[in-house]
């Protein structure tokens, strides 16, 4: 076989559907962001980023930035090994127990990232539970698709955000047999938010434990940003809650809080935490700063949650079509992958306006999308201009309007 | 199903076969690596690592520090999303370069750590390429073997270091089958290192692609670096290198270096590079200063194998068994579990030196270990610390000698 063939002709079926990828090469400007440079072929060029997910700009928090340098100083770069082996650093162990903390449970468990928590975790419980059956929501993402997949139990896909039919595939199934329900909070790409409630209520009357992904929501909803299931005084009721320092928290790594067992079992088993490299005590150490200020500040919540309505009435006044979501995601829908291409590409390259476009796999053919994510730091000019520019280009390329 | 009680049961298997693990929460202390401090329940001690994968001391190289917190004053703590979503910055482009250049490749992509790379690369190439078969050696990491697995592809194993037995198995399969070989240059456990050559040969012969994990390698053998294959001229043979960010380049993150068609066909396709949040910039600005100075400078290189010489000789002077290999890795074999937790508690709590015991699953059962990880860093003291209580626990404990 003529594997650089078969790897360029399977590249050119990409470029043909339009859904080849080109990154863009940004040097965020730590006291400027969203503002960022961004590298070219013809030179550097300043641009606002209108889709990052370090939602609340805690990326540059002074905090965050002094707690990361202090611990580079006090103990280096990285964390030399797994966490069994030389690896845990006192950072690490007060880290996870503030996590346990946020979420009010007995115990968490760090990862190196939210997607490794994700496919670690259920990859573990999925796998080492005899006869377990997996019901999972069909808007899940890939990392927990991954794990559960691993995993290679009996699984069972849920419709999108529906208990009725959770309820009918759990009456189902056999009664005697273990069963886990794997669900998100905050869905990333719509932005919609699951019934957690009534998730866990039916979860209950079948004794299936309960798995809550809340990366799109920690840190930003909640009294201390511990999420949704803090929000609506639910967590308790999870039995496990996973989430990310890479977004809100403005880090790196992921992580899991359940009980003492539950962690502890993942700790001892599960392949992906045992054999990997610690993460550094530095991003620990940043970690541990974010959380601590967003337990106490609501003063970045109020502000997001604000710019996230500015922008939507901006949105709404100029017909602009975005999808309603209770969320703090607004994602506008193009529909056709090589058009939300072009558009991300005009808006790049003509408005300083950074926002990805967003593609099959990500999201399902035809949905394709602009997915915005105002920040905090985003300013009353900044929207304008955004949606300005989004208002020129709907007319200039006919695309649909909102009716109003 | 009572899930607690599921857990608790299984936690209490490890507790019984002596294999439960128990991390060590230490500080380390920059400029006095290998020094640490170890939080305990009495306080806080003085420690000698011993284990550390930081095998150069990198991680407290001041051009490594300098780095990180230049990048994080620069543009902050995190990257606020994946590579495709706002997450590339300039740094993480020139580290693909850099390593790419440091591989003799066309390209590199990174991961956010060893494990990824080998979990996302492998899956996908082995999911990926239709009718493939990978002949994997019998001692290949978990990362490996996780990606192997996850791509349900036919998959032959060898035994480990055996061209013969590769060559066998190549020769039995069907010969209009796509083909990889995947090994490791320095086996982590037993240090020992494969024929690459010969390997490169045979795969070439049946028309094989061959994947090279250099982990234990990378920063620490070849006159740049490169790994073993650098050191035996043999970059160019191999289809894919995969090294990591987070062992002797003493900071986190993995990497593979291939043509550019394979890189751009993994980072178009692989789960575990699109779907999770990239290295934070500090990372790959650390990374970046870590590769380029191990490039050029060879102290620390010929430094780290004097100290292994010296470590290796005077374990022999005093009878401590020890398993020769070519590499830098020193395994002392005890060869049960309990006895070797208790020697490494010993070490610890009375001598202040830190060997983390390596019990099954990580070594497979009666191979029990200590694995010793000597660094330029440690002084003529430590070395005779170290073989001085090993000398007295082998006494003690009525250990076997080596026969002299």
């Amino acid at each position: 076989m003529n594997f650089e063939q078969f790897f360029r002709s399977e590249l050119d079926g990409l470029h043909e559907e339009g859904r080849y990828r080109v990154f863009a090469d940004l040097e965020r400007q730590r006291g400027q962001f969203p503002k960022a440079r961004r590298h070219t072929a013809d030179g550097v060029k300043d641009v606002t980023v209108w889709c990052s997910n370090d939602y609340l700009g805690m990326g540059q928090h002074p905090k965050v930035i002094d707690a990361m340098k202090q611990a580079i100083d006090h103990c280096g770069a990285g964390a030399g090994g797994t966490r069994n082996i030389s690896g845990t650093t006192h950072y690490h162990v007060l880290l996870e127990q503030e996590l346990a903390d946020l979420h009010g449970k007995e115990s968490a468990l760090l990862f190196t990232s939210g997607y490794v928590s994700n496919w670690a975790a259920l990859g573990t419980l999925c796998s080492r539970i005899p006869g377990i059956i997996v019901f999972s929501d069909a808007g899940n993402h890939a990392s927990m698709i991954e794990g559960i997949r691993h995993a290679k139990c009996e699984r069972v896909i849920f419709k999108h955000n529906s208990v009725a039919d959770l309820e009918a595939k759990l009456a189902a199934a056999d009664p005697a047999a273990p069963k886990l329900v794997a669900f998100e909070s905050v869905y990333s790409m719509d932005g919609d938010i699951a019934p957690i409630k009534e998730i866990c209520d039916v979860a209950e009357r079948y004794g299936a434990m309960t798995y809550l992904d809340e990366v799109h929501a920690v840190g930003m909803y909640g009294p201390r940003g511990g999420g949704i299931a803090e929000r609506e005084g639910l967590m308790h009721r999870l039995t496990v809650i996973e989430g990310t320092l890479g977004k809100a928290f403005g880090v790196m790594g992921g992580y899991i809080a359940a009980s003492a067992a539950l962690c502890d079992y993942i700790r001892s088993f599960a392949s992906g935490f045992i054999f990997t490299t610690a993460l550094p005590p530095a991003l620990a150490a940043g970690a541990l700063a974010s959380i601590r200020h967003l337990k106490e500040s609501q003063v970045e919540r109020f502000a997001h949650q604000e710019r996230v309505r500015r922008l939507r009435s901006l949105l709404d006044r100029n017909g602009i079509p975005h999808l309603p979501n209770p969320s703090h995601i607004v994602p506008v829908i193009v529909g056709d992958a090589a058009k939300c291409k072009w558009i991300s590409d005009l808006l790049l390259d003509n408005c300083g306006i950074y926002v990805q476009p967003i593609n099959y796999p990500t999201v399902p053919k035809k949905t394709e999308r602009l997915r915005i994510t105002p920040t905090p730091l985003h300013s009353d000019g900044d929207i304008d201009h955004l949606v300005g520019a989004l208002h020129q280009l709907w007319s200039r390329c006919a695309l649909a309007r909102a009716v109003a």
